[in-house]
């Protein structure tokens, strides 16, 4: 039983009696960026169920579903540093039992970028985090803004099918160097991960030129000019775009987003960051 | 307060407090048919939940939606006769808000028949069972056997997402002459009408041929023959399928159905009979 003697502490704490169950969705592979989003939860909800699934829906045939990191036992002793009362770690068949035919599909947010590069992504996303919704019915669910579009995708979901949890979208955590982290850094050689680690010193530089007054078409261009220099292999996209919308903007007269996704040798690198409207 | 002496009326008693909430999803224009629905909803669970909505998404651009029949008044003084606890009747805005994305699409038993007349048919009963179901979350919900494949869209779709409602299909009520209620039925005019009740007898002649050792593609042909004759501007398909997964068969090693589709001037109607695979 906790006593509270001040006004904030006691509503925070009924906020969080309001909201018993607290849903973390990963694939696993944790790291910082999952044990914030856990503790995300936990800050806000009695009790937190984190899931690990691999989810074969939202990979393409060519893309990285058997390579993907795995690893059970290392997930579950750092979830049990942070206070997780449930580790849901279903196999395949459990989710996509025998005869299964049914796919979400969301427009909108998930038109271009990510699917311009990766066709089957989001339906594969909304199909598992809807089922994984129904049987968690969590309170909250957090979702780390790493995967920006991906967030706006499942709050659309979330509320076009009216289901009942609030969605928390967590900031990007970053390495010393500001490289997003991501499960999918482990592919990454030294050289590789050298490399890696200019996404986001471009992404910064292209969002100083708008600042400046550069056009977004022209900021975007040479941020793609400056990641190849740099050497990413390749360069899906850099595009800035309405932050709730993701629709293409010419004038930033509405908060906005620059988002990108590389390639480095055989790894895809995303990361995105808010573009702020006035100087602070 | 109960009391039961017997032990049958004290476990059905059980069962249905065990089920505090039963559904009926309809698109209103109620008639026996609905009326027996509520009446199974009323049996199995202690209170029952109607949704009276006309769902744009499951019309294609040329068919009904406009015309399709809507009484809200008279639907509200039949299903107070059969004691319904809460009437849903939302507006499209309430179940489809701005910028609405999502679909919902069931493959397996959605392919063919219905599917090969009406592409979108599934994909918008789909999505708007998912929303109701999601809303209600019922214990039981009841469907109807007239649109029999609508069924097994349903049970695939609440097995392949997790939904927790227990789905009850029940059998097709019928007119004296035999024909099987629809709201669409009162398109029809008394000429029309007439036509009409030829279908379930028909369909009632190829399972006899059946029977008899027929196989199953002559059968289906003379059907198809005997609807034409009997006055149906078009036969849109008479298929014997298997029962549970509305695959094409060979011969009656498995429960079968038979199902048709015709249309009678404008009106398009739809019947479907078990049969049985031994004589009684």
């Amino acid at each position: 039983m906790n006593v509270a003697h001040e006004l904030a502490p006691a509503r925070a704490q009924l906020e969080k009696l309001a909201r018993p169950l607290g849903f973390v969705p990963t694939m696993g592979a944790l790291h910082a960026g999952h044990l914030r989003l856990v503790e995300a939860a936990a800050e806000a909800c009695r009790s937190v169920v984190v899931s690990l699934f691999v989810n074969p829906m939202q990979f393409g045939p060519q893309e990285d579903f058997e390579r993907y990191p795995r690893n059970l036992d290392a997930d579950r002793a750092k979830l049990s540093t942070v206070g997780v009362d449930l580790v849901f770690a279903p196999d395949v068949a459990e989710i996509y039992p025998t005869g299964f035919s049914t796919r979400v599909e969301v427009s909108g947010p998930s038109r271009g970028l990510e699917t311009d590069f990766r066709p089957h992504f989001f339906s594969g996303v909304a199909t598992v985090v809807a089922k994984l919704l129904i049987a968690a019915m969590p309170d909250l669910a957090t979702f780390g803004e790493k995967d920006y579009q991906q967030l706006l995708v499942v709050r659309r979901l979330v509320h076009d099918l009216g289901l009942p949890v609030e969605i928390f979208g967590a900031p990007i955590v970053r390495e010393a160097d500001g490289l997003a982290m991501s499960s999918r850094n482990a592919y990454l050689s030294q050289t590789e991960r050298a490399i890696a680690g200019k996404l986001n010193v471009i992404l910064k530089e292209a969002i100083a030129h708008v600042r400046r007054g550069a056009s977004l078409s022209s900021s975007e261009e040479s941020a793609i000019d400056a990641l190849r220099e740099a050497g990413f292999s390749d360069v899906d996209y850099v595009a800035i775009r309405d932050a709730e919308t993701l629709a293409h903007m010419e004038t930033l007269l509405r908060p906005a987003r620059i988002l990108a996704a590389v390639r480095v040798a055989g790894t895809r690198l995303i990361d995105n960051m808010a573009i702020e409207l006035h100087s602070h």
